[in-house]
């Protein structure tokens, strides 16, 4: 349901406008759409005027729902929102119309283009991603809920024994999927990896048929979603006592980690903070096995601004939520990540996720 | 693993390439480039050349999975793939390069323009998803096993009991989707409906708190995803025994969806299909209560080519795979719909959803 925060985020982007040096924002990004008004659907357009006489747009299909979620806006029933607010637009002799240019297609801006012949289209330049980037605490409460049902999904697959030698990577990803339903998860956030053994050194590895063995390495990235919001975790375990190696990589990587997560604070540079990470992981000679960064932006997106790499840009601040990611890739022998999910806050960061980030063997 | 399928995929398009009068397609849409490759990775890009030395592009975490997945390619690694593709055509001084424009943004037009000034970009006019309307049979392979998962979940959760007076939506949807997840799907096809009572009228309407009553309608909209292909399949069912205008309400649906599916037929005006279930519903009265196209193509995506409805266009041709979904939505009261996906044979439709059309009361 709208409600005043999504009114305080419609102001902050109008407060913008000036200086995009548009006159209306027409926001069609649906994952922007539902942050400015909380709408959840499928198709949807919502305008921003420098006024305040924001209209929101959607299908006949969606009329109760945009009537429950949106009461505060005046609501146009269109099938092609986009259009049906470029028209208005038109009528209205709007003379620069912003537009999501790293959004809209080549051809939907010609259909854009062509119904508001009238108007300047000018991009705006990411700039509702830009306020995403920082959270309120209404979306920093479900970031919390989501990263604890998948903390709780995890303890309780780990306690019923459920990752052990013998059983494939699928049945254990599904089975920590259902737990995540169970303990409240609107959907996963995004496909869960569980990868044993070799895989584990496959940073982005899918589940497969592998059958885990005693003495693999696996790790789990995995996240819940709720209200929309997502959590993202990454924990590598070891079946049985691990090889000396293993502890090795494994302290390498849990040490890096928790220098990343200090290196989280209001103004730091987030290539200071890849590079906190990343130095202590190139000091203990495994630099060229870390090839990704250290992390990113989470929120309606399971990946969003800032990116915090060494290929980023910017500082961080306050209630910016990011993931903490490290790892440690040993091509056909495993591989280890340590991921949690933090809010950047004025005395030092504050933990989302919460599973232990210890050396855990099964 | 791509394999000769993928291959002559990538020769259909190719066959198409002098008729838009392009040297070479730039595949950007991912979902386009899983199609021609097999490729299964959240970024990559794919060129397929008149001479057929087509090329592939993903980042570094997919190494290895582009290995085992697109062996009969050349591959490239680069973070930016649609410029990296770019640079290379620029160096081949290609005049002509075919790009999405349908998925292309501005700025990645932009991109392209600045990377391969040389060449003129011109729309492929969604050639790749043109392709993508007719089905291979291993296509039709994986749908039909996606639909026999979802199946054989809808039984399951009618026999252990779990659709009943007492339970909330929620809870009866995540159950169904666990089961889909136990009979072997990836994930589920998409968002799953589970609408009891007024709230089945809603024609999109996503799982909410509300407990199902006895008497009331109970709609279940959902499908599994197998291979990267959807199933789509609604039933309606009603907990106790069914009021007459229940008993009434169901008949017509059910008769119009037994007419939709009758007239997939080679050659069929999509507009004529649609009709076909549409008249019977206006004959009996409900005709202002259906208020959607009768059904779209399923595939890769749950919602493709064909649009089967009063606004779409064309005709239907052989292994075309599309849903047959008319619905009476009476608001306040409740609504039923009934769909099934099939598969446009030379002998009439073969049908991929199998779970009983009859009306149950539970």
């Amino acid at each position: 349901m709208a409600t005043d925060f999504n009114a305080v985020r419609r102001d902050r982007l109008r407060a913008q406008l000036d200086g995009l040096e548009v006159d209306a924002a027409l926001v069609t990004r649906l994952v922007n759409v539902r942050y400015l008004t909380g709408f959840t659907g499928s198709n949807a357009a919502l305008v921003v005027y420098a006024d305040g006489t924001d209209v929101f747009c959607t299908d006949g299909r969606y009329r109760t729902q945009a009537t429950n979620q949106v009461p505060d806006l005046e609501r146009v029933i269109e099938r092609n929102c986009a259009k049906a607010m470029a028209e208005r637009l038109e009528t209205e002799k709007l003379a620069r119309i912003g537009y999501e240019s790293h959004s809209v297609t080549v051809d939907g801006l010609d259909e854009l283009s062509a119904t508001a012949p009238s108007a300047e289209l000018r991009s705006l330049h990411q700039a509702v991603e830009g306020l995403r980037a920082v959270k309120d605490e209404e979306e920093i409460a479900l970031l919390r809920q989501a990263c604890a049902i998948a903390d709780r999904a995890l303890a309780d697959l780990i306690e019923r024994g459920g990752i052990r030698a013998g059983r494939s990577e699928f049945e254990v990803g599904r089975e920590l999927d259902g737990l995540m339903l169970t303990h409240g998860a609107e959907e996963r956030a995004f496909e869960t990896i569980v990868a044993g053994g070799p895989n584990s050194a496959v940073p982005h590895h899918r589940p497969t048929a592998r059958i885990l063995e005693r003495g693999d390495l696996v790790k789990f990235d995995f996240g819940a979603q709720l209200g929309g919001y997502h959590s993202d975790m990454t924990r590598t375990l070891v079946l049985g006592e691990p090889a000396d190696w293993q502890r090795e990589v494994y302290a390498v990587v849990q040490e890096a980690q928790r220098r990343g997560r200090e290196g989280l604070r209001i103004g730091a540079d987030v290539r200071d903070v890849d590079a906190a990470a990343r130095d202590h992981v190139k000091e203990a000679g495994y630099g060229d096995e870390f090839g990704h960064g250290l992390g990113h932006g989470v929120g309606l997106e399971v990946h969003e601004a800032p990116t915090v790499s060494y290929l980023g840009a910017g500082t961080l601040a306050e209630r910016m939520t990011v993931t903490v990611e490290p790892g440690v890739y040993l091509e056909g022998r495993g591989g280890v990540r340590i991921e949690d999910t933090l809010v950047v806050r004025a005395d030092g960061p504050e933990l989302l996720t919460m599973t232990s980030r210890d050396l855990t063997a099964l």
